[in-house]
């Protein structure tokens, strides 16, 4: 069993950097503070004795050696970077369980035939450069590297600069590694297990997405002035679409879900009338036909509802995946896991990405989750308690034990 | 007859300082190109003999003496800052038509009993620092001073600060000048007299305004994680409310307007349901009954409309101006100067606020408009043409000569 206050105490050590506002973080990818998180953990990862890779997007990989130098290595991991008002275990508790994984297996002298690898994968979360998984979707080959350093984010600054900057680029080329297996430690980020009581949720599979960045353009022209039949009001194209996108989700339930987080209004002043706001739609749910046939409802209909109020409509897909369905064998290790160790678990579905969604394209690849607190996630808010995190942990390691053979 | 070249070449040489991104202006208040064109304005003052006086609200009165030292000046002028994606000409024709009266009587060598004085209300547009007019409301006693001082930018940045910063701050009390009367003059705004093909509205009402600030306060939470039913999603908030301040407009036509420029999305990411929305709301209407009827219904039924929706809602009024009915005396001498020139003319309701709304309540008021094309306003696209500019400028001279008594 892994030590579940050094679990605890690293995840809170953690937390002091980048601290949010209300409690949570703001670690966001590529920041000073990303940097600084990161020579954390490679001070810990070198105390119990792993060697650290960088590959050139900044994914870090701590190997702890097995008795077979020619065994591929099983991986475990997740990512450090947090969202501008993000949780302290959001990504992190899957470092930082590896670790923990690694360093109980160090106390204790356990030896494994292939290598164990802790990887943080750079930008998980995707605000500052979208899309999310960023560096994990290079590593799987969905994205060119070349396009992944073209990202930029609200300032305009260069995903390729920022790494560069913050010291975080490394040599070795994305994607060269080959895996035994992959596995992601990660908490729910919604209610179905706390809500059962449950202590470990085994994935199967994750939800499919589709963020699409819209932009509706009308007339900026003064509030005062402008008769009303006169105006093309772009923020009515934004209301209209927001309803859509809801009335979309809320027929295709269960496990469908959609919104929007993120809008820009132009010129953004009290008495214009927006000229253009430009929006990201997120729609998810597991099964790939209904995410196209979400998709294709709103690039039907929205059209449509703009040109009724004398607006225009644009969109692009500017991130996607498709549901992933996980390894059975890899799944069937982790649910092994929980019912050796005496803790309820349940099969689940991830609602939200994870680079392991990535990952699984390349690799055998699980995750298992644990619960948090009312289901809050992307929240300065974000709960666990220590036993969930323990728990989660000692599934984990069972799972890497099994796969890497003890 | 003012000189129409001259007043276009000001225009023009004025629109240079804080140039836009698409032929208009970017020169909003208590910037350094608000404190540039300031400068510029009072070099072109002092040309022609004027003496300029400067309040502790960054207001200038550039004094053109007449014959009798005794008799209370007549007013005229508008404002110099802009839109952060303004025209050229909103305000500024009414600086630079005042400045061509004065040098057209310099030049003819025309005296009036009554001084001239050339006035730039400062912070008009009200974008950079709510609410709109503010400095011509500190002068008629619609707000304290102190007040005024302590609005903030959306950097924080204090307006009292800011103004001492550009240097534009002056000793005397604010509002303790007497007027004779006060004439502005302005663009349309609108596309009324365009359409009918008029030179001039006599300007007989103003709309009343009501900036309501609505903060909308659902969850943030993870977008692809949370149930649809258990998300309070501050965005559908915004949306319903969009919809309603629409809805209430138009069924109080004619003559009723309503929209939302301004909005603030928190945390604004693409995988958070917006667990906050900040909104300005702007309805107008030149009947006060009917203008608080409008805000009454809005207030009514935006927190039903949320509730339902499981978010909360809450208002603040940042910006109000009742209907202002103008001096009769004032715009008969406006009507009666485009009669005397030739011009064709309407009686006219300004759709947007004015500082003449303002020195209306102390002082004998009224104002001039002249067509813009489309109707457009802020927007970098506004535009004019010399020969409405010079109409305007006449017209404004023949009202102030005939109230300053020649
Ligand atoms: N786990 C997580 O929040 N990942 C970010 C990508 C997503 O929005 O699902
Ligand atoms: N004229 C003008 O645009 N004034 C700003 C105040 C308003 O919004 O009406």
């Amino acid at each position: 069993r892994i030590d579940a206050d050094r679990l605890w105490d690293s995840l809170m050590e953690m937390a002091k950097i980048g601290p949010g506002i209300a409690g949570g973080n703001n670690r966001q990818t590529l920041t000073d503070e990303d940097g600084e998180g990161r020579a954390l953990f490679q001070s810990w990862c070198e105390a119990v004795g792993c060697s650290m890779g960088l590959d050139q997007m900044g994914n870090m990989f701590a190997r702890y050696e097995g008795t077979d130098p020619d065994a591929l290595p099983v991986y475990v991991g997740s990512h450090l970077d947090t969202q501008p008002t993000g949780g302290k275990y959001d990504g992190v508790l899957g470092v930082l369980g590896g670790l923990e994984v690694i360093r109980t297996m160090h106390d204790q002298g356990i030896k494994t035939k292939h290598p164990i690898v802790v990887t943080n994968w750079t930008n998980e979360e995707g605000t500052r450069f979208a899309p999310a998984m960023l560096s994990s979707g290079v590593f799987s080959g969905k994205h060119t590297q070349d396009w992944a350093y073209d990202r930029v984010d609200a300032e305009g600054k260069r995903f390729g600069d920022e790494l560069e900057r913050i010291g975080w680029r490394g040599d070795e080329v994305v994607g060269d590694r080959k895996m035994h297996a992959f596995f992601e430690l990660h908490i729910e980020q919604g209610p179905i297990l706390e809500a059962e009581n449950v202590d470990i949720g085994v994935v199967t599979h994750g939800q499919g997405l589709r963020w699409i960045e819209c932009t509706v353009t009308g007339k900026e022209s003064h509030t005062g002035s402008t008769p009303m039949h006169m105006r093309k009001n772009a923020g009515r194209g934004l209301a209209l679409i927001t309803e859509l996108v809801h009335e979309i989700a809320m027929k295709n339930q269960p496990n469908a879900v959609g919104a929007i987080g993120h809008i820009d209004v132009y010129p953004n002043s009290r008495n214009i009338i927006p000229g253009k706001v430009v929006f990201t739609i997120d729609m998810r749910t597991h099964l790939l036909d209904k995410l196209e046939a979400m998709v294709a409802e709103l690039m039907e209909k929205a059209p449509k509802l703009c040109e009724d109020i004398g607006v225009e409509f644009s969109a692009e897909i500017v991130g996607q995946f498709n549901p992933p369905a996980f390894d059975e064998a890899c799944v069937a290790a982790i649910r092994e896991g929980a019912e050796a160790m005496g803790y309820s678990h349940r099969d689940i579905i991830s609602g939200a990405g994870h680079d392991a969604c990535w990952i699984n394209d390349v690799a055998p690849t699980a995750m298992v989750m644990c619960p948090c607190v009312d289901g809050l996630s992307h929240n300065e808010a974000e709960e666990i308690s220590k036993d969930w995190a323990a728990a989660g942990a000692n599934v984990l390691m069972h799972a890497v034990l099994k796969s890497a053979v003890v």
